[in-house]
């Protein structure tokens, strides 16, 4: 990636312009006026894409050095894909508080914060704290991209196995930042049966091993359904799987689902059932992959989201604003749904227009539009 | 300005090499081996402009909002007369000890970091402690930039007066960032006779308001001369004149000088001495202004110098360094020296290669250059 100037410089005259002497007046218009900034610096549509190396796609905690190239595509997707500037930003600590400290300082830079592959659970309370203490759009990623990714997907596999949500058995193994995030927006979405499972087995109240995060996600899904055990006890009879975990279904537990099933595997590059095995017992079958059919990329959702909050200034992404995306995203699919059809391909030019306009539209409702 | 990819993204398959899964393998290879960040990534030829907004121009704390126009100005600078990437980070914090851990931070995102517009005695300091804890290009332009630029220029007026640095007596009004870099250079480039005067008047070891940086410099200036009292003191028999304070100088201070005087009044917009009063009574006259001849502007030197570093891996910019920037900015004035071009134009293409050339060969001679 490069930077570069959006306009030229080619004389004495662009030059004292561009700088001193004439930069002085737009300095002390913005000093008078703070919202100037929005009209003379770059800020309002810059996002940094934060990492400290520790969660980096499923390579682990590499560090921020060697993380760099993700940040650095992540930061070129959003311009590509959403218009949206993006600086990639490696951080040389893996301590909340540092980390916490360091992102409010570089705050006044950026109009908004990506947190990228920070390892959870200490994502959570990153993610938790930064929004309490900055007044511009803070995501990350990983949880919440993926999150609206799933619940537009999942919506369209409803769509076409005749499901509604709350009449739908779910199933996700994974409770990491994506297993958290998806599960809490599908239960947003009106999903009621929902068994979550972490390396010890579904996440239940009855655990004592949980983390806080965990443990709120276990009285959530206790709410209606209470499924406790193994992934075999909770896998047979139910309607949707969804891997966010890296691992591998035996496929004597994925043939124990429910007909006309309904399997995401997005581990990368190996999803948790693979798409041959997946096929043989289900009706639609979505991977993170790009060689297959009904890739759950990111890449769908964050542009726009981003996007569509800096659209109309709005101070942070709101519940609201993430569900809009994955109505936006479901609905673009329209009349072309079918097996191997259930999300747009990111090339689809109507998407991040879609997704940005729902989710300014989400931001004016949800009170968090400053303009 | 703005940020975007170098190469196009136009299909599932250039998205699949930029970011997940191909990106993983470029993950992998840094891990394995740091340096691999120079073919891989953005970072060895990206600087970080980094402010507080303590020091702004000449409009001094308006805080790190307002200061984002001048960086992102200077970011673009970068760009267009080094080919250098920029990223403008404002600061939320004047705290010494918090910007120096912020910056060490931030470090494994980029190949160097241009400070600017930190006020002065803070920003010797954080200089200072990041240059020992930091392997890459740490540069205070405000310090050294105006000292190389004005040590070119200072090289031709002497040239063209005939004069020699050990036999020039020099006057440095104002001895906060660029004041105290300009004696520190002129010392190294051989000038002896040199009184640098802060509000109190010069910089004098019996003096006991000094700051440990001030002190130092009344020590280094008084090794052969040893001038004190006021501007009107050290001013009569003058051969040089350098303005860094913002003041104004009376004109029958001005015309106590010596004969074929040569004066710099560098504060902008309002010289320390207007060139009108300058030229009744000196021969080489110059300012930071675009509309006199001779414009000390420091987009001269700072392109060029981070350019030299980064084409050959420099982990530092030395003394060196500095010099022959100002050496190669000297030289690039020939023939074409008198009183009214002392230094090149910025748009002067010659620049940016002779610069860059002259700073990566005295990087390699002072054993800092890694390629």
């Amino acid at each position: 990636m490069e930077s570069r100037s959006t306009v030229s410089l080619d004389s004495r005259e662009d030059l004292s312009l561009a700088y001193t002497p004439g930069v002085a007046r737009v300095c002390e218009a913005i000093a008078a006026d703070p919202s100037m900034t929005r009209h003379y610096t770059w800020v309002p549509n810059v996002v940094a894409v934060v990492t400290d190396g520790t969660a980096v796609l499923g390579l682990g905690d590499i560090g921020p050095a060697a993380a760099m190239p993700v940040m650095e595509g992540k930061a070129v997707l959003f311009k590509q894909f959403g218009g949206v500037d993006a600086v990639p930003i490696c951080l040389a600590t893996t301590d909340v508080e540092e980390i916490i400290e360091t992102v409010v300082r570089l705050a006044p830079s950026f109009g908004g914060i990506n947190l990228e592959d920070i390892s959870a659970p200490r994502c959570f309370e990153i993610e938790r704290r930064l929004k309490e203490l900055l007044d511009i759009p803070v995501f990350h990623d990983d949880q919440h991209g993926t999150a609206v990714v799933v619940l537009a997907a999942l919506q369209s596999a409803l769509r076409l196995t005749e499901r509604s949500p709350e009449g739908t058995r779910v199933v996700i193994q994974g409770a990491g930042a994506a297993g958290v995030a998806v599960a809490r927006i599908l239960l947003e979405a009106g999903v009621r049966d929902l068994a979550v499972l972490d390396r010890q087995g579904v996440v239940h109240s009855s655990r004592l091993d949980l983390t806080p995060v965990k443990r709120q996600l276990a009285v959530q899904t206790a709410d209606v359904f209470d499924r406790r055990g193994s992934l075999a006890d909770v896998m047979a009879g139910a309607d949707v799987y969804i891997g966010v975990s890296g691992g591998t279904v035996p496929e004597e537990i994925v043939a124990s689902m429910a007909d006309e099933a309904i399997i995401f595997g997005l581990a990368n590059p190996n999803p948790e059932v693979h798409p041959d095995v997946a096929h043989r017992h289900a009706r639609v079958v979505a991977t993170g992959r790009s060689d297959f059919p009904n890739q759950i990329n990111n890449v769908l959702a964050f542009p726009g989201i981003f996007r569509g909050a800096f659209d109309v200034g709005a101070t942070a992404i709101t519940e609201g604003m993430k569900l809009a995306a994955a109505n936006a995203l479901a609905e673009l699919v329209g009349d072309d749904l079918s097996e191997d059809l259930i999300v747009p391909s990111p090339f689809d030019q109507r998407v991040g227009p879609a997704v940005s306009a729902a989710v300014s539209e989400a931001a004016r409702a949800d009170g968090v539009a400053t303009r």
